[in-house]
């Protein structure tokens, strides 16, 4: 008799499922929260990275490996709303084949993060295994401004960070992908992509600029996660959380310049995640406030009242939606 | 040119380098430590058990496994001196074949373990790869007694809060190892030693009956380790993290009834590992009102000044420490 596997169910079932083992009183969002007596709560995160799976030899080189993984995990903390990052933990499974070279390589990449971004390696261990997993914590201390997946509202403008599909461009490019004859890629266009796959950027500032913009100080929760699995799934991650409806505006979502057109690369751009891009809603006038002070960010759709879904303004784009999201199983 | 690997250098000497990359005022130890203002400071602990290098099918149920994953880390919290468990988060990496089922019950384990000892899931993630990975992340707070395996002072008596061995002959039954004619293992042996590699338990009172028989209320930091890599290893960390040496009385060692005798025995005692017991040294005075109050608990040597190192106090035993010590790499 055949037995449900977990490629079966997938990887949304599967967190579902799991989510029922944790006690209600936990968020279930990008990061967990420990709450301490002084009220300075800490948000935790845990993000791994499996060879063959997220990464290989050839796409990326242990330093940048180690800058990616500080990053992925900075990320997910400035999505809960941290104000700080307090270190990290490092646990790494190794084959014993490893150079020692490739350990100190991502060991430098690692703290060239933390010296950007702040914190230290407080701790780590080690073990034996057949393929290489960086799998690392992050501690952050949570800051006055509560961002949760499920505090979007409907009304509520929804903005973005930045430009999206970059990273899925510089892994195709690293895998030497023939984009086909139709399509010259310009020397900018994939230095940039190569740069925000290997080499990607958060948002310490983001907080901050936050509250300086903030139209009622007595919104202290508002919508958000990181883009790091898709925008699409980013959107999706919100719409459900919060049981509202995304529109988006496509004319208005932020491109590169010469970013190609066409459904192809639609699809890299919502589907074809690690961007780590903040995707967040906030009431119109705030998110005026915000965008008018920092000039990256931009407004790109809005939530209403209606079944937990993501649609276009322009009907005509609704069946790029229909594409499978970005799948762990 | 070969370039050196993880195979030519070792766990202890990999560990040592992977040091060299932390800020020098981060403890070294079991745990790692978040300060927070008020005092309650955090320990950390993240254990990873992966897939035919701790564990396999054959020698251990997902149930059990979730228990002992659990436990594996309460053990180094509460060697740092932690007063209570705060919580877990869980980092799995599972291929797509694994059986939801086998997730379950993974998480029953998990689940009983906290319901034992304390504590909630916090969080966690899940990734897709070619083995089986369980990462858990344990937080504890900070007791008043700061246990460190630096601490340790010449004079200070060694003890033990229990049996060694146990663990390691649970594994060797559950892979049908052939002990050869010469034993017959009675059954109490026998189901006791497999409780001890499937479920093994923690001593959360261990703390408390510190304090309660504490000689001296100065003294704030006592020496302590857990034998999850084994009693030799345990012993060995003590001794190098407090340049002292560490004397081992053989004849006080803690033996289960009906142990075997033999170099083999021996060395299952020593080297076996995953005894999760606490070692650790006191002052004279301290050691005896401790072991008077928690009859498991056995004094099995002391510390003098000396080269970093261990010796048994009868000469003919030293031939056994001169075997190599358990190793991940």
């Amino acid at each position: 008799m055949h037995k449900e596997t977990l490629g079966d169910i997938g990887e949304k079932e599967l967190i579902n499922r799991l989510g029922k083992f944790m006690p209600k009183n936990q968020i279930s969002d990008d990061c967990a929260l420990i709450k301490t007596k002084n009220n300075n709560n800490l948000l935790v995160n845990t993000d791994s990275m499996v060879e063959n799976i997220h990464f290989n030899n050839l796409t990326i080189c242990p330093q940048d490996l180690g800058w990616k993984a500080v990053v992925s995990n900075i990320s997910d903390l400035l999505s809960s709303g941290s104000k700080k990052t307090i270190g990290i933990t490092i646990s790494l499974v190794l084959p014993p084949r490893t150079e020692w070279i490739w350990v100190e390589e991502l060991y430098k990449g690692i703290n060239k993060a933390l010296k950007e971004y702040g914190g230290i390696i407080l701790g780590g261990d080690c073990s034996k295994g057949n393929e290489k997993i960086i799998s690392i914590t992050a501690f952050g201390v949570q800051g006055e401004l509560e961002l949760r997946r499920n505090a979007c509202k409907p009304g509520d403008i929804i903005l973005t960070t930045g430009i999206h599909g970059l990273s899925k461009l510089g892994f195709l490019i690293q895998n030497k992908i023939n984009f086909g004859n139709e399509f010259s890629l310009n020397k900018r266009l994939i230095s940039k992509s190569i740069e925000h796959f290997c080499r990607p950027k958060v948002y310490p500032n983001f907080l901050n600029n936050l509250l300086k913009t903030r139209s009622n100080k007595k919104i202290r929760k508002i919508g958000c996660t990181d883009s790091s699995d898709g925008l699409f799934q980013a959107l999706q991650d919100l719409a459900i959380a919060s049981n509202c409806k995304a529109i988006i505006n496509y004319e208005k979502i932020p491109k590169v310049e010469d970013w190609p057109k066409g459904d192809k690369w639609d699809e890299y751009y919502f589907f074809g995640g690690e961007d780590y891009e903040l995707i967040f809603s906030l009431p119109k006038k705030w998110a005026n406030n915000l965008s008018k002070l920092d000039k990256n960010i931009n407004e790109i759709g809005f939530f209403i009242k209606g079944e937990a879904s993501i649609e276009f303004k322009d009907n005509k784009k609704n069946k790029l939606f229909n594409k499978t999201p970005y799948k762990h199983f």
